[in-house]
């Protein structure tokens, strides 16, 4: 089953997504709130099951897409998860995962324009696998921790090199706005039994410049979702970036940057390819 | 004048407090949502002003108080931004802020207790003068940065400090769950003509273990407004924390860490007082 948010005449909304259209969930099912919390409800997740099979309320066409949690609590990303993109980057894998912490408000929805910075001319992509939790907690331990996994959506991770290296602290390299794109929908766990079996591929203009497979990761889900709940709770909505293969960019000799007019998409068969159109800031 | 936000009979509400009491804004002022609007609505703290002559609605005992902010939409801390401070930690100050980022989740009010992590015993302290964005803006020129500041407050960035070094990237050591105190309340920023005559001490159980003045600041208040601003939309409400002195825990000999039963308090004259007595996660 697929999930979106988005705003149906002006009115912001979520729906489950079938090869006809939209069914629009608010309408039909009494109490749901947005998609974050019917992630977390197994009844309201089952109702929204059965009425997969309805009529579509409209068509996707009719609808703006919103990023696929549209403000989701926290946005925890890793760095340097695949090997070869640690070698690229000058890094070795440690013995932790690298966090870094997005906030929710860079996010744009999938067709929606990232913005190449006013202040930069160094912006890059990152194409990624995303968690979306559904079931919060604390103190996951590994072997449980695909339970509270709702499901999986494409992730830029778009990135302003220059600033992310202003400091030994990256983030502020990370948090541009209008800098990170979540979508285009949520394709729920129970259609994805290994997401090791997953590959994404990140297309620039439609040329495959990154490409790495899930069974790759340097620190698998399990133990991402265990690791940072030692710290924090998981919320429902709350999305892992689970890192980006190699390719990026600014690596290349020469460098690659995104340009205004370029498009840029993440591409994981078996869940959805996520496009963006690059602008100026202005 | 000051504000709070805080719950009284089970309700999240907010005020301005006097010395008597509180005087409760949503039922004095139509359309008072909560502080961080008020606090971008120069009409709206018109009247709040207007109403500081009232009789007090309740005792400042009579409520329990949250975050200055409940639920700021970033937090936005400031690393080695003293030089003493720098030299303890064996940084030196770069051309730019280091700059990294809480979420708000991590927060907790004057009085709750700061968890020590279950996985760690490195739980230590960072006194702090923030710094509350009232109305929001992009691209703020240093000379116009003073005027998106609606006040100030205290804050704790306290810090799990192995985590904070598990990798290059400190965040995971920065958003443990309640480590982060705000409060105890708002002063508006008519009432401090010139930060740079505050300082801000930290004290654990009554001894002054931090001392900084505010002048000190390696990158100031109206600079980092400006530089964050070039990246990233202020937004009312937002936390601006500024760096803490020297004097922290781990860089003592022998290290000093907080422990269930202490207390710590930062204290800045002129703005208040923020206490949290300390416990164990469980």
């Amino acid at each position: 089953m697929k999930f979106v948010s988005y705003r149906h005449q002006g009115a912001s909304s979520f729906g489950v997504l079938l090869e006809e259209g939209i069914v629009d969930l608010p309408r039909r099912l009494a109490g749901a709130k947005d998609l974050a919390s019917l992630l977390a409800s197994p009844a309201q997740l089952d109702e929204a099951r059965s009425l997969a099979a309805s009529k579509a309320d409209f068509a996707l066409s009719d609808v703006a897409l919103d990023p696929v949690i549209p403000r989701p609590g926290k946005v925890i990303c890793v760095g340097i998860n695949f090997v070869d993109h640690a070698a690229e980057a000058g890094r070795t894998v440690g013995k932790y995962p690298v966090i870094f912490q997005r906030y929710a408000e860079s996010l744009v929805a999938h067709g929606a324009p990232l913005l190449r910075p006013r202040v930069s001319q160094q912006f890059d992509f990152e194409a990624e696998l995303a968690v979306v939790i559904g079931k919060g907690g604390a103190h996951i331990a590994p072997e449980d921790a695909m339970d509270h996994v709702a499901g999986y959506t494409c992730f830029n991770d778009a990135s302003v090199r220059d600033w992310q290296f202003h400091t030994h602290q990256y983030g502020m390299g990370k948090n541009f706005r209008a800098t990170g794109s979540l979508g285009p929908w949520l394709v729920t766990a129970d259609e994805i039994p290994d997401y090791r079996q997953l590959s994404v591929q990140g297309l620039l203009n439609g040329e495959r410049l990154q490409q790495g497979r899930l069974a790759d990761l340097a620190f698998d889900i399990p133990n991402l979702i265990a690791y940072v709940s030692q710290a924090l709770d998981w919320q429902p909505g709350d999305i892992l970036a689970t890192g980006t293969p190699s390719g990026i960019g600014f690596k290349r000799k020469p460098p690659i940057f995104l340009q205004p007019g370029d498009t840029f998409e993440v591409a994981i068969p078996g869940v959805g390819t996520l496009s963006n159109p690059v602008a100026d800031e202005g």
